[in-house]
């Protein structure tokens, strides 16, 4: 078992149903279902084209609670598109982080541990597709960002998490990564 | 991804509360929190020794709601202890597969997909404690086999698996494994 300590930049959630954009709060609480408000909050999700092994829509356990992704990686993916820099905001993330720079590689089973005791079970990388690509492109009036995303993004597009123990996320904290 | 079809033995439960033994039953039903009414169903189970970075009994998140074991590797725990058989009733499994010489090696992460759509998580290699050494060596008369038994069942003792989508599952059924 390694242990990594890494900081937290900044926490986000996605309050409005009509978008996958998130907005920075001081804190979130997260429950077993996720962050309570957020879109990907729930305890069942339906499938979708990442588990074709489902019909479509079957409603399967959430492991998609939480979206986290390091500031080192999408500095190297704003570099990939020849752009400053890229918000987290904009990819719909959870959690920023840094001094990460191989979060994407994080192997699922990890646990991310925070000071007040929460803990999230990594369940692997998150694969990118085209959604930020397009907020990205307005948010800049560069229409031919949108395509480019994916292919930049490739293994540098974080993490997604599930909840294991029920807490809070702040701003500002430490968290503790065990590798298995 | 690969993809390997292995067949169910037997399925068994849980269901008395002073005895991690089971009993076999025709099918089982399974739920995101597991199997309703057996010991070790629920969303949340109290963290213990296998998860020291928690206190001991929080309430986290139960990813050990199935035990599942092969054929195969009961038949070569027993060798190791020179005893002729290991029923799968003595450590507590639910499901006893065949055809999977090597399921202690499953990688976290992998899907096991049953006839009528119902979905596992594979969670990782289940590792032995002392509990069923100690029914086996009661079960046939012999003292010694209880401190014997997880030696002999290292990287033998099958896997634990979350329910991903819910549905039943029963003795004679195909299951196939999709493997990262």
């Amino acid at each position: 078992m390694q242990t990594l300590e890494v900081q937290i930049l900044a926490v986000l959630a996605a309050r409005e149903l009509d978008s996958f954009i998130t907005r920075r709060e001081p804190s979130i609480e997260v429950e077993l279902g996720g962050i309570p408000g957020d879109r990907h909050y729930g305890l069942l999700r339906p499938a979708d084209s990442r588990q074709k092994f489902y019909p479509r829509n079957t409603m399967i356990a959430n492991r998609r609670q939480l979206s986290l992704v390091s500031a080192e990686e999408l500095r190297a993916t704003a570099l990939g598109l020849d752009i400053e820099d890229i918000l987290p905001e904009w990819l719909g993330a959870n959690v920023l982080l840094s001094g990460c720079p191989e979060l994407t590689q994080l192997p699922q089973g990890a646990r991310l541990l925070f000071p007040d005791g929460t803990g999230l079970i990594c369940e692997g990388e998150n694969l990118p597709c085209t959604g930020p690509g397009e907020v990205i492109a307005e948010a800049l009036g560069r229409e031919e960002l949108s395509t480019r995303f994916v292919k930049a993004a490739k293994k540098k597009r974080g993490i997604v998490c599930s909840v294991e123990r029920e807490g809070r996320i702040s701003e500002g904290d430490a968290v503790r990564f065990l590798i298995p």
